[in-house]
């Protein structure tokens, strides 16, 4: 068995539940949030900073590794948890979403879609068979369906054609993945932002009987309260003793709305794009570092935090490494908003455990500052 | 006493010495190699890590730190050691080698020399009362004169006439720096390639009696047996109980012929420089693992090192961070050309000690392929 999943307990008062998800890597405990690696790297970290962070799993992008240094490469070292060091949990993606973000460079038909990489426009075929080929190559303990992801706004017509493509390339991969057995593969519910769809998209996903199930398609672009309902219509139609993974999403507040709405994994580029730009994720709101306010504040960049960055630097040096583009400012501001992250992951399973999950979104809302 | 300096042993067949430094910020032992922290980070490293390679000083860069944050910031910040959060000790230099840099940019008087900004083109002044003013600011354990370094080439009547200048310069740096005494002023001697004038120079800056001498002006262009000859004039003028620091020098090759030579400290941005452009110091030389040939060699960057880049990645791996552009690919160059420095400058010590330095020297040029 590939994956096992447990729920420890569930919310009387809302959706959320604390679970236990076994990978041949380790155990997860869930509602977890996911590190994104895109290139076999979770951008200025290393895995053992990753771990002291509290990171139990960490996502990999298909269609990044595919283009560089190429899946077959990384087979040949093992895989990807020897290629990058890291011997926790991985999880890629189907390289799906990246491929339709192309735009222009793509061309989509029932067979796969053809496209153009981004780094050097050599042309490219990807179909379901293949995406889970380059997924089994690389040998992560979750991989995903290979779905159609659908842009936002997007009218009906193309959104309940895009989740009947979304079905049938759900049913390929399954077969495609049928004599791996190290690897659980999840189905991605789409839909767009149309209820009936959401809810058929479900029903079809959910009858082939994957051993997890993720909501994609959310968070490209939407209102949050539309993204917010779309789980509510969905979420009861999957299955309770299976993990829920909400792509793509990991917003402070998301990842709290998520959870009281029955999710089980998030991922995000957020926190690490953001840090990069010089914005702190702190238990005030954010704290864009750069600012000239902070000049000479030589107070650390969350006071409240007691991570490697905020126990020993402060706003000022951080801001100065920044303003002179050192690489040491994206260290510390990364590191930051990921051990941040991560403890509110913590504090939020606390939250459930003791049952005050809403009372915690109040008091967190409040004090953030949505 | 700002600084205490004990040799501890010498060699009987060479220059070389193995000596203790004490600073108010700890021991070094000499011969030491300081990695270069240029604005107040050495690049891509953290304090925790250059303590791990085994650096037990690091330089800062006065004319930088002087532009950007501000000495004055870092004087409110608790000066260098305090902003950095780096415990151990730190040596700064004058700014006169990055000024004399600028080329048109600056303009040389007895008084000073007048510079625009290289960041955003302001006007500056520095003389060598406003570089101690500066380095007191910034508060590093060891402090040096403002000097006037030579181009090469440069003819002799130039090379006189900066020779007079810097050592005038000195006196006033040690007037200047009179009422400090937690900081230890170095001199000094220049004369760029010319035997006499490195002569004079050494026996004018040497009479002033400062704690401990630099020989500045190498590394500058000349060819390295010049530069060797130079050292070979200079050094046997300068007091053998105070230390010698030769300014900017720390290929492989000339830390090894400095210590030779009587030198015990050294700097150098080459180690995090190269590192960044893809290459590795190893054992048997350097390794330029961006290229296509390490593609696919999945052992370490060098398979003779213990550090925790050559234990946890492989060559296929970094290659492929460097190409990808990802953060993780400098850092992990960056930590390893250190920890092969440190470890170079450790096996030298233990060289002298067992008085075997010039059969280490050779078995070290034939396997590094000098």
């Amino acid at each position: 068995m590939a994956l096992e999943f447990r729920v420890l307990k569930e919310c009387k008062r809302t959706g959320a539940r604390l679970g236990e998800l076994k990978t041949p890597h380790g155990v997860i405990n869930t509602p977890v949030f996911m590190p994104v690696g895109t290139r076999g790297t979770v951008k200025a970290m290393t895995p053992e900073e990753l771990k002291s962070v509290g990171a139990q799993i960490i996502l990999g992008n298909t269609y990044h590794l595919y283009l560089r240094p190429g899946h077959e490469l990384i087979k040949r070292a093992g895989g990807l948890h020897s290629f990058m060091s890291w011997d926790r949990s991985i999880l890629t993606d189907s390289g799906g979403f990246q491929v339709f973000s192309l735009g222009d460079l793509r061309e989509i038909s029932d067979e796969g879609v053809h496209f153009r990489s981004h780094i050097d426009g050599s042309g490219h075929f990807i179909s379901p068979e293949k995406a889970v080929e380059i997924q089994n190559a690389l040998g992560a303990d979750i991989i995903m369906a290979f779905d159609e992801c659908p842009p936002y706004p997007c009218d009906y017509e193309y959104a309940r054609n895009s989740m009947e493509i979304t079905a049938k390339w759900a049913e390929r991969c399954l077969e495609a993945h049928r004599n791996t057995k190290t690897q659980a593969l999840f189905g991605i519910v789409q839909g767009s932002v149309y209820k009936d769809l959401r809810k058929e998209s479900a029903r079809q996903i959910t009858s082939l009987g994957f051993p997890g199930y993720a909501v994609g398609g959310l968070s490209v672009g939407e209102p949050k309260d539309i993204m917010y309902s779309m789980l509510e219509e969905t979420v009861p139609l999957m299955p309770g003793g299976k993990p829920r993974y909400l792509m793509g999403v990991g917003s402070p507040d998301a990842l709290i709305e998520g959870v009281i709405r029955g999710i089980d994994m998030f991922d995000c580029v957020l926190q690490t794009r953001i840090a990069r730009n010089g914005t702190a994720m702190t238990s005030r709101g954010r704290v864009v570092v750069r600012n000239a306010v902070y000049a000479e504040d030589f107070s650390p960049l969350d006071p409240e935090c007691d991570c490697c960055t905020c126990t020993n630097y402060s706003r000022a040096y951080i801001r100065h490494l920044l303003k002179a583009d050192e690489i040491l400012g994206l260290r510390l501001t990364t590191y930051h908003n990921l051990y941040f992250t991560l403890g509110l992951m913590g504090k939020i399973k606390e939250a459930i455990l003791e049952d005050r999950l809403p009372e915690f979104r109040d008091e967190f809302f409040e004090r953030y500052g949505y």
